[in-house]
């Protein structure tokens, strides 16, 4: 069983995981994706992943079996393991408690496809309404308070196999980074009485030097404080906290903004290495007036060195306003 | 003149910083540290960098010539510029302020070496001079608040070039992770009367499954809830919070520690990439009884993937005790 460990300087928490091997060996080794002729995500295949939790299939077809179009399986390797209670503890000035949680792969096609990019529309509306579903599902357990939806593109973004793929992480504990953010914009709610994302797209559209893709529900735009070069968020125009609360109505568009924005990130930069992630508020919290769901991309150009460990200050040597020009300017513009 | 914005969300500040070209192809092309016949760091090519800041030099040698031990310059490609105000102003949600600060290498040999610990321990001893001498000149300077003294090892750890150095960054702005830090402690002192980390020091001791090194005044150990596979905490075992109140009768035993435990690292991890994060107390708190400097040293062997950057949780598959075994049983042990 993983555990969960806090640390008590900083507050974050960590997952000590043993389910894969740990010799120092393994990570001298382990320096790219493992490219072999066998890929456990295949049509085919179903057999060598653990049995799938969700998938939407052609009719007439067996769960683990051909003929599915996106499938949910557990982690095959998970952080967290989805039986068990928290038995919160501590132990002199230290806390822990179980690892439990749920570690899902989400696989978004039957072929061994690369990029998400490189399915059609409809697919890619499919792999959301998967994400949806899921979080709607997880959220009733109440062991559980939050849900991050994340993908990993190339090695150097931590990703260890090639066919596109999702996860999604269910946490017992509100993530610090999260606490953080919640608490933020509820200070700026306090002061100002508005949402702080709802008054960034607002300023964003006026000022117009960062924006990528303007749509009519959603926006994508290089962060004013980009940590990362290219950086780039997705949000709905519209006021909502969670994302499982996106409507059929919105999917459509929110995939056709999603690839499009990747698509220019892979045209300005050359199929980058890159992290996508969905914040969205904590299941504990039914509705909240001052948190907004978004998506933020991270293209991973740059390694994160020693200041950047040591302070949380990032360096950034593309200003965000010269990132959105090339980024506008690059193909994969919105239908 | 680069420029630091706020991040209203996270509250993270980001440097903004225009010195090195940005196209999309310099990040493209720059994938690896650029081993070339010519170095500026070696004995003989001091015309190549600004000019030094502080040497300790052989006598009768001149600034800006051979016959140095350890060396400071400005950084060629500064993160914060020395010259100006801080300017701190507001646009709509943004708050910004000019990127004011110091940027400095020292170049920790004259001869082309790669690792620190190819250094005997009294040019290691002038090492840590050195970063005292900076802070403490550096701190003088009103405009300033903070100084983050690091080194990076290996390109996956941020490094550009090969040559033995470390760097010092000195910002206008207390780092939100450093605020974070000081703010936590001083909540346990609060609650406890005593230092968090006196107390840790403590703990880990009574324990001992995770000590590496314990030396008269300084200890090395895995911290309880490591983010990384072999993260390694130096701490002096007697309160103090600002590193460059070191004495002189403390220094040879700390390059002694520092020295042994890279060596550990290298021997277990086959010459890892690394950084090392020297966490002091900020320059405008004079003395504080509950932060407690400290050296974090995080070997580079995973990947940070979209889970990390999602929630600020980190998994890791080495528990700090079996690390703490390899890396006490790897040689390199304190004379």
């Amino acid at each position: 069983m993983p555990e969960l460990r806090r640390e008590p300087v900083s507050g974050r928490w960590v997952i000590i995981a043993t389910e894969r091997a740990t010799r120092p060996t393994d990570y001298k080794t382990n320096h790219q994706i493992i490219k072999s002729s066998f890929c456990p995500f295949c049509e085919g295949n179903e057999g060598k992943t653990p049995p799938e939790i969700l998938a939407y299939r052609n009719s007439g077809t067996e769960a683990n079996t051909r003929g599915w179009r996106v499938r949910v399986v557990p982690n095959k390797f998970p952080a967290l393991q989805i039986e068990g209670e928290e038995n919160k503890r501590g132990e002199g000035i230290y806390v822990m408690m179980s690892g439990i949680g749920a570690h899902e792969v989400i696989i978004e096609s039957p072929r061994h496809i690369q990029s998400i990019t490189a399915l059609d529309n409809r697919n890619i509306e499919e792999v959301l309404f998967c994400y949806r579903d899921r979080l709607i599902d997880l959220k009733k357990d109440k062991r559980f308070v939050y849900g991050l939806l994340f993908k990993n593109v190339g090695f150097s973004a931590g990703a260890s196999l090639e066919h596109t793929h999702s996860q999604l992480i269910v946490t017992p504990i509100v993530p610090q980074l999260v606490e953080n953010e919640m608490e933020s914009a509820k200070i700026f709610y306090t002061q100002r009485g508005r949402c702080l994302f709802c008054d960034m797209i607002q300023q964003e559209t006026d000022t117009n030097s960062r924006i990528i893709i303007s749509a009519d529900n959603f926006v994508a735009f290089a962060p004013f404080a980009s940590r990362f070069p290219f950086e780039t968020w997705i949000l709905p125009k519209k006021h909502e906290s969670h994302f499982e609360k996106l409507q059929n109505s919105e999917i459509d568009e929110l995939a056709n903004v999603l690839k499009s924005t990747l698509v220019k990130l892979e045209i300005a930069l050359d199929f980058p290495p890159y992290n996508y992630i969905i914040h969205s508020a904590p299941f504990n919290i039914n509705e909240s007036e001052y948190f907004h769901w978004h998506i933020e991309i991270i293209p991973r150009l740059t390694n994160v060195a020693g200041f950047e460990w040591g302070t949380g200050f990032y360096i950034n040597h593309t200003p965000p306003e010269q990132a959105a020009e090339i980024l506008r300017n690059a193909a994969g513009n919105h239908e």
